[in-house]
């Protein structure tokens, strides 16, 4: 293939009246799909029938310790559900509070605690004239928007392919007070899939802010979610926590988890796992908020996934599904735009994501495109705070909704929208 | 019986030893039980069995709208659980906000979002120098948690028969700014068991308080939880919001409602009535909190009690329990102290408690006393802000928990306790 800006005038407007009567074509088949979001698919869902009705009678209630999960009692939840949390996040049972049905919500809690009660006895962020917080960029436009609207102020931080810009990181924390916190999901990161690596979980862990209320916002929403079996080198990576500790940082992070994509989306089970310290602070706050957490879905799956490896187990079924899908994409991107010189994408090994890097000022055009042709892709700035992508350029492909077959059309359909968009800039630069 | 009062000193010694010795005797016992929380019966729960694994298929998880309640989505809650809870809380279903498993994470929710956003654009309430609640005493402790914890300053209301004192509310909200709010809990209030007049709902809707972020915090937690069939005036109150609405006042109320005394405690689903104005608010705050509910325990409730009529049915199993439960604590209030002149209490037709008011100054010692034979009740004060009762007298009973057999003990402990204290007191007077 040769890159387009190789191509004369010419043969850009050649190849642009090819393309507009493919994209027409396309079109007129009236489409409608949606990879805008990391939202499981059906068959996804269906592997987990069995936790549904798991518990049926009251005598299937009882938790191991003879609690009755049916009633009021154990605000930090069951212990059996602890571990089995505790084990998906690489940490001590003691370390795991479980909270409601949304990984979301917890992270959302721990923000506005620290707003309206301070961290760890800390002055609450109200009261501050500032607060600032670091984003690895691009990254997951939900975690930006609770940042935004707690009026925190948002500095991007560049991702390598080795997770957060480590140099740029270290010294921003290190010279202003006001830094209190680095919103990370360091595992199959959203949207690049990068994992961290050892290095960087380290450099993390070494930390040495100037704020003592700052902290790390591990959000490890993919831990186990891996595409393939056989283990490489991101499909691990090291485990903050302990690694904080030995730094002698022990408070310095908090990590959230949840199994919305491993059992069912809003309705599975999440938690934060942290130091006992932090937990204090969240125990007290989660006293005040609410009586028990719902003890009858964390039973549930309990008694599904028995344990880590029957939850790892499970996580091969997803993996069976999710695989072509992101194949099937990525399959059609490099056909289509290998060597063209007009996009880059990541080829991830786990999560819900490929990010898709188009020539600057591309990306809105490309993704108003798409949907001209019945295809919902994630708004184009999303993957930054406030929206808004300097070079214009990131564009999320979440590809697990969308059955295969949908999935190849939306790609030709992405990949054309892609390809014209490219041809304009480059006649426009001519 | 003769008052206390008129006993003489002589007399009281004399009774003093006899009631020792029986105090002696039940502490010899050994016995523990517990009067303490408005926590459901074994017996209540089981009642609930068929909700556990109503829904058992992948089919089974489809909502009336063709939604798929495994999968995120409606923030709002699913239609057919809207109009459950709609019924519940007396208002039409577009002015219902299903929340997760908790009524008090619901209140909690409202109180944080105003410290942090204001109400309907007003000033973030941690931007004042000074917020204040009406506290209707003797009340629920958790609510008066929740205020204290946002450093909001409490100031006590008495109950009357018809419900708070409005000459005092309508004062003070009248005049001062500051206040933002008072707790409610309606119907069969917590502790006494009182349920507002029509003139008292009528004079609520028709506050004119000087702030315009006022609200009434409308905790209608025992709305449906009557203890017997045959309806008095205080079976039934009036309908809040459509008052407010009447009095040009539609935006004053947020009405609280959940199934944890319906279905299972942690394990129901809560929400939040409110006018679409208020809706506004709540929703964009839940839209950065979480991507969806538990739609699929939203759905089991829906299949298990079918509409509001199946619901109230279900209630009278409730009732059936908990009636003779009340009756017998009653029957040895009456039998044991009637006539003595040393304590007074509430007789409620529904909720979860009795209201007991002793002699001035003998709650805390009351409590002591009936812990050292092994009954735990409420703390002594727990039902005024800060935990202090001024007077030191109200202690709530809490008859739902025990067994029937276990509550005619512990009534025993309870008036002995009673007893001994007041008797103690007089001899100090004399």
């Amino acid at each position: 293939m040769k890159a387009y800006s190789e191509l004369s005038r010419e043969e850009l407007l050649e190849l642009k009246s090819q393309l507009e009567a493919q994209y027409e074509e396309v079109k007129a088949k009236d489409l409608k799909m949606d990879m805008s979001r990391g939202k499981p698919s059906k068959a996804q869902l269906d592997i987990s029938e069995g936790l549904l009705g798991i518990i049926k009678t009251n005598e299937d209630a009882i938790a191991e310790n003879g609690l009755d999960c049916r009633n009021y009692g154990i605000l930090t939840g069951i212990p059996e559900a602890r571990r089995l949390l505790a084990d998906m996040s690489e940490v001590p049972e003691k370390d795991i509070l479980i909270y409601g049905n949304s990984s979301l919500n917890v992270m959302f809690d721990a923000i506005s605690r620290s707003y309206t009660h301070g961290v760890m006895g800390n002055t609450p962020w109200c009261k501050l004239d500032k607060v600032k917080f670091l984003c690895p960029v691009p990254g997951y436009d939900r975690h930006f928007a609770i940042t935004e609207y707690f009026g925190i102020e948002m500095i991007n931080v560049p991702m390598l392919p080795t997770g957060p810009d480590m140099d740029i990181v270290e010294k921003l924390v290190a010279e202003d007070e006001a830094i209190k916190g680095i919103w990370c999901v360091p595992k199959y990161s959203n949207p690049q899939g990068i994992s961290y690596s050892d290095e960087t979980v380290r450099r993390f862990a070494h930390l040495k802010p100037a704020a003592k209320d700052f902290r790390i916002y591990w959000d490890n929403a993919y831990s186990i979610h891996h595409l393939y079996d056989e283990p490489e080198k991101q499909d691990v990576i090291l485990e903050l926590m302990s690694e904080c500790e030995k730094a002698g940082n022990p408070d310095m992070v908090l990590k959230f988890i949840s199994t919305s994509k491993v059992s069912f989306p809003g309705s599975g089970i999440a938690a934060l796992a942290c130091s006992e310290n932090n937990m204090k602070d969240a125990l007290r706050h989660m006293g005040y908020q609410i009586i028990s957490h719902d003890k009858l879905n964390q039973l549930r799956h309990v008694r599904f996934f028995k344990d880590i490896d029957g939850m790892r187990e499970h996580m091969k079924l997803h993996a069976a599904i999710m695989r072509p899908k992101f194949e099937a994409v990525l399959d059609t991107l490099d056909r289509e735009l290998g060597g063209l010189g007009i996009g880059e994408w990541t080829r991830p090994r786990g999560g819900y994501f490929i990010s898709f890097d188009a020539m600057e000022g591309c990306a809105k055009k490309i993704v108003a495109k798409a949907k001209e042709a019945g295809l919902t892709m994630t708004g184009a700035g999303a993957t930054f705070p406030y929206g808004k992508d300097p070079k214009d350029s990131n564009i999320r492909i979440a590809p697990s909704y969308p059955t295969e077959e949908e999935l190849k059309v939306a790609a030709e359909i992405f990949v054309l929208s892609v390809k014209l968009v490219s041809i304009d800039k480059l006649l426009e630069q001519a």
